[in-house]
């Protein structure tokens, strides 16, 4: 269970409801994620959280499925159980085939592993790598 | 230094020349990475690691640009400077450009925050993220 | 369940006593975590584990209620389901406020983040920070 | 060298220099590190990561100091050289001794140690661990 | 439950079937693990997956034993729970006694604590491990 | 450079040269790795790591060959610079040839893989693999 619980709708304060009403407003839907509900014991990260997300994950130079597929890479590199489950849920719902999950999938996977060959192997960084392009 | 040295062109067997120059008509270049170089010292490794990336990096029902930014997602990820390093050069080659470039790392940033904000709030996955959806 | 199951009290051998009996004098309580039980298979890991845990958790340079929220940091960090639920526990012990756990939540969240924003740009590091300062 | 380069004060637009000098007016230093120099090339993660940091890294349930330890125990988690260098010279001017980062780091190895023997033998979580105390 | 669900031996393809075939020939069994069900819905990598696994984990200059040992260890050190259950099933299938395995985890935990005290107090690799030996 | 810098023998204290002594003599060598000297400034934690280091690396049910290896996995999946270079030469000087490093990273890049795919595709452990076999 969650180390302080979860902050429903019903009991949360004016502050932590105007953050709820705001991620289900842009997000289209009418729940609020458990993460949400178990950081809203703060409202301060709740807020700058909720803030930084909103801005980050929504269009720019990348379409928001692009980004939600990094969400989920990151995730599954990092192991982290709650993260893969609910960004896998929101990349669907963003458009992410079943094709497209399973490719994401083996690049991942690939990554993952030449990333420890090239430790493991000390690789040296290639002269041509090393100029920043700007 | 590489932990075995690199083995060169010039220098390889057949075996090796083989795949370095599937990797440079694939790639449409003339040079082959220090890391195929570094890992050549086992051609079956070599082979199979070239064989599988070549298969999942090309196109499907993703881009390989997409491929590319994921590879450097995971990449920043487990701070694998040389594979930062590789494939920011790959991703910039197939198109990323700067924007492009600093969302993803925004992501990615975003995406190593919140997985520990989740585990370490030991926040419980919802009920509706528990369905597969195939 | 535990890959080798759990050792209690009452079947552990005089060797494995001496080290629960410890534990629960140090740390004033008549419980043994399950994770002590688990390792208890192995006599030699369980001592040395416990001596270094008892001799580095200790006050010092720094209070044991720092040790233990610097112990929750690197268990969230490292997405350590075990380690989180029972070093919070600990913390909280110790004197772990909610905001305190809360504070302490925002900087490891912020440190993943920019952990990946430094490797992902790979930035330099300054002149300034190469100097050891004895 | 940085993926996009650094950008000096003096080549900076109003908008980044304003950050810079907040940077600076915040830190009581004259000087920018390469970390912010290196994302100042997008503004909106330049302001938000700033702004962010500087809201979660002041004095508040915990010391600065404290949340300057932290961060160096995240980082050194991470291996993030560029986030250790910098970090342990934050804390050192927060008021971080010799004895105190040595302890940290004895913590810090200890934790991960551990979160290892505890994944590693599948230790399950004891039942008190799992009721949230808010 | 896994994301797209498990892919059982009488509702799978010829071609995923063949694969299966081979996994329980390899192997001496008659089950094939959730792992590779969860992957058959997108045979081409569990294909590409399970020959790499078959490639890299037969007997070779290290006897499958140790193979299956450094797969837990890796497997601790990430964290995975699904990895850690089945490989340290796999390795006892192989021969791993309950010493081997505490031994094993020893070890892992060890590595872990030092690779943070290396990057931690940021230790410069010494002149005489630079030089490859090949 | 070392953040307090390195303990040369010609300058350490008797309680730091107790240890480095019998580093030297155990490992049958007449140099002292830069690791231990920068932990040296915190002659508690020189001493416990190492008669940990000793205590876990000697010969057992697992021979220190195959100790070294294992420590190399850990260090290689941690992205170590340090470790890894330490370690993989301690390994070479225990026996290690090139092929059995070279099977050992294959395994090691296989695993991290794996891994990834294990958590992505949200694989639930096994039913028989969920019962301890002491």
């Amino acid at each position: 269970m969650a180390t302080l619980g979860l902050i429903e709708y019903a009991e949360a304060s004016a502050e932590v409801r105007a953050v709820y009403d705001d991620i289900m407003a842009t997000r289209k839907t009418d729940r609020v994620n458990n993460f949400w509900k178990a950081i809203a014991f703060h409202p301060v990260t709740l807020r700058r959280t909720w803030q930084s997300v909103k801005q980050i994950m929504g269009a720019g130079a990348l379409d928001p499925l692009i980004k939600e597929m990094i969400y989920v890479a990151v995730s599954a590199t990092n192991q982290c159980g709650y993260c893969i489950a609910s960004h896998t849920a929101a990349a669907r719902k963003a458009g992410m085939t079943d094709s497209m999950f399973m490719e994401l999938m083996a690049v991942v996977g690939m990554a993952n592993e030449t990333n420890r060959l090239a430790s493991g192997y000390q690789v040296e960084i290639d002269e041509q790598f090393k100029t920043p392009v700007g």
